[in-house]
């Protein structure tokens, strides 16, 4: 440190250099204009149908940093999780380290908790998605979007910067998980133990291209595992399959027309997995599928962006995270508006129209119609 | 970054120049010279009352920073919160983020997690306060003195700087919560789920003020809601109103004669809300009183700092947040002195005489009367 | 800011450059070719005699600085650890501070949660050992190896280079604990209150030494204290003393021959403390003993690192934080290489044989046998 004015060899990068910390906020008023309370949807935002409150959603810290030519880190807590009713206790949701095979690292293995690369909007960061919430459809795969496991990855150079830019350039893309992934998880909901020795293996595939002045981007996917379903979500008296072991697999597509200023974005999956039977009292392996497609247009006044957008949601299938792998039968419609006054900062109006039936063992015929207004306030930083 | 030196267009801010970390800890030494073991006080300090031990009070990390002219943002998890009784975990007290409407900042819009704007001893930090404890009476009004939701904050520039130079001298001050805040928030504890459709509003006027040489502030506040009961703070057996639903209001006032050297700091509030009463059986909408007197005198030798204090703690009312909405009836008398051989590091000796009688469906007939000393090393970064 | 080319007086420090964030992680991949699947150590990894499965060992974040000449501060949270079998909520490892006595820091006070000094590879960070657990032996004193209180240590400034260098230059070393440590703390288990006035009263002495090429260390070590025995560690049934105070003292020895490029490491240590006796079904004050030896080697190549390594370990006694102060009988062999191929990354493989007893009320004539590979990703920042 003394004599870095002469003869310095090889200046070495101060921790702060090669590391950098950012986050999130998202501070939500639910249960605006609500006509029905008892509709709510646990994997959305279990602050929804609890009436009219205000709720931390999310609260992320992220440390990260390309520390060596070769190994990049991500490490995200989540300050919003609750432990048995109380709330904002920090949880991990990422912590893995890509090791980059070339030099450019367009091969790479990624290592440790990390979203599994299955869906276009499970993989779309929360602090870009324009909905308050992700689709029932493919984001019943995995459990807070994540897994823990191994991923290999590839993109060309080309194609990673592409990625990168859709983020950076306020398209909201997905981020780059690579042109083709392929992944073996646990396969369990995040942050619980493994209960089977089956992993779940996953592989997508996505090319986002330009065409003149527009961007487009198509994706498939698809997983295959066993899941054991959780203790604590067997109902006492619900019948089921001794090992509570179910077959799990999706296939799904994505298609997306980035907004320049006018976008689409659509995905759709089929599948099987563990399901509720009201008929039967029983867990079973049944067919699902869903998806959505949502329009969006971006309007930029001077420095600032205004994004209305409508989005439509369908589901038809088991929640394997939930009560006796609860069955749900969904439409949903939402109508919203994302405002940023500064990039900062931005806010979004949305209101929603539902019909959703969902059943397990003690909720039998349990069909909810309603509407809501939800407000989200959301900081960057 | 090669070529800052000529024609650098717009500096852009590193990450660490915008957002900044900090923090502090609070290691104690509980139960020296205890007269009475069953004497304690839950809000105060757990580990009061369980003999001699050592234990973290706090430990608290701040991410904060003025990241665009108009935003500000103040994270701040406390790592010394307890989850059924294992101690140490990491949980949210403040996240928020101000939202400047003037380009001055004078008028504010705060939204999240923050210290409701309710008492001078609610709001200034842990890290400044020279007693171990806050007092019963201000400090009963909200859980961690926080609350989730939306403040609207003015102050002009001058009173600002006024407000910041307060803490900044080591004159113990409230930090800037404006001159006028105005305040709409769930109205439970901090980090539990809202429980009724109704919101605490909250109002807060202070003003600090130079006189030659001598700095004060007075200071007024009051809030309105309606709390509900937690379903785990009833005891089977006890008699409620049946909506758990209570009528919960305050108002107060402050004054403050900062220590320069000698310091008069004192503050009363009266109100109404939920409290046990052991002749029915049963939680009554009942009034409360109570608030303090400090005495302290900063002593500077060199670098050092010594502050000699004497504390009078008075309350008269029930404690919303504890079993049955407990009955409280306390005076206490504390005697202490602050140590700071640097401004990182600080050691504070406090004798406590005590009289409480507190009293909820299993605890009746609890008048608890005894003297102990307790001891706290700081550590500020 | 603005004038500080022309006669800066004392140039501020930022926080950034007082404060250092770093931090580790340990991705496991354990049950390959596992014989016995009953067999498993709580103690090592929990994810051990889980079958086949991905678990995260450690996340840990680190905020440390030299704050001020005499005021050094560490904390440390954990990002994995569990609350009722949801893993991976952050909690405290270490959060202390050190103030130096004298101006070169040669005596100094350790003031909050931190490792307790007894046993070298207690105090060897994970992120240096080479073994994926540590030994039952000397790791059945402290739980998490560390406790909450005071320490004094003493070490001349040669040696606390020393012991520096040991873990700068890759030779695995145990950090600056002194040559001299003395310390008093709680004595129960980590993250949990005090449960009687006895504190445990520890001391250690520690000396590295060069002799031509190679560097050596030796120590001694031992604690006494009185250990209560924590309720939920009861099973009904099982008889005790009453008080659940048991007896709880050990003396150690230990003797590295640090690798350059071979090393050999070996601890053993003697003491006392509670234990079940599956013979009167209670919970008696016994005889303990324990240790381990590691044979190790390290190859360099080039800019890579391989570290080929043996270890022998064995324990005969109880384990005071586990039900009815479990009864242990265990020898245990394991054969390993750990892989650097840069200084942030490294793999390591380890085969292990064990045969392990261990018995309390429930889990009666328990002998468990069996072999198993397991595999660690680690990445350190």
């Amino acid at each position: 440190q003394q004599d870095t004015l002469q003869n310095t060899p090889k200046k070495e990068r101060k921790w702060f250099q090669s590391i950098s910390i950012g986050g999130y906020l998202q501070v939500r008023y639910n249960g605006l204009l609500e006509t029905n309370r008892n509709l709510d949807c646990d994997q959305c935002d279990k602050a929804w149908g609890e009436g009219s409150n205000f709720s931390i959603r999310r609260a992320r810290i992220v440390l990260s940093g390309q520390i060596h030519p070769q190994i990049y880190f991500y490490i995200q807590p989540d300050f919003a999780s609750a432990v048995n009713g109380t709330k904002n206790f920090a949880q991990l949701r990422d912590a893995y380290f890509d090791i980059g095979v070339d030099k450019k690292n367009e091969f790479r293995f990624r290592i440790g908790q990390s979203k599994v690369p299955y869906s276009f909007e499970n993989l779309q960061s929360s602090r870009n998605r324009l909905s308050l919430d992700r689709n029932d459809g493919t984001n019943s795969s995995f459990s807070n979007e994540r897994d823990l496991g191994i991923h290999f990855m590839w993109a060309p150079t080309k194609r990673r910067e592409l990625f990168k830019s859709l983020v950076a350039d306020g398209l909201k893309g997905s981020g780059d998980y690579g042109v083709i992934a392929l992944g073996i998880v646990n396969g369990q909901p995040l942050n619980t133990r493994e209960m089977n020795d089956n992993k779940h293996v996953v592989f997508r595939a996505a090319y986002p291209f330009n065409i003149k002045n527009q961007t487009f981007e198509a994706g498939i996917q698809g997983y295959t595992g066993i899941y054991r379903m959780m203790d604590d979500d067997i109902s006492a008296g619900v019948k089921h399959n001794g090992s509570l072991n179910y077959k799990d697999e999706r296939v799904g597509i994505t298609a997306v027309w980035y907004p320049k200023p006018f976008g689409i974005q659509a995905e759709y999956n089929i599948g099987r997995g563990p399901e509720f039977n009201k008929l039967t009292d029983s867990i079973e392996t049944q067919n699902l599928s869903g998806g959505y497609v949502l329009l969006n247009y971006q309007l930029r006044l001077k420095e600032q962006l205004l994004i209305p957008f409508v989005k439509y949601k369908y589901y038809d299938g088991g929640k394997k995270f939930e009560q006796d792998a609860r069955s749900y039968h969904l439409n949903e419609m939402e109508f919203g508006i994302e405002w940023q006054p500064w990039k900062h900062f931005e806010l979004v109006v949305m209101y929603t129209m539902s019909e959703r039936r969902y059943e397990d063992f003690t909720l039998r015929d349990n069909f909810q119609r309603g509407n809501v207004l939800r407000l989200q306030a959301q900081f960057m930083f």
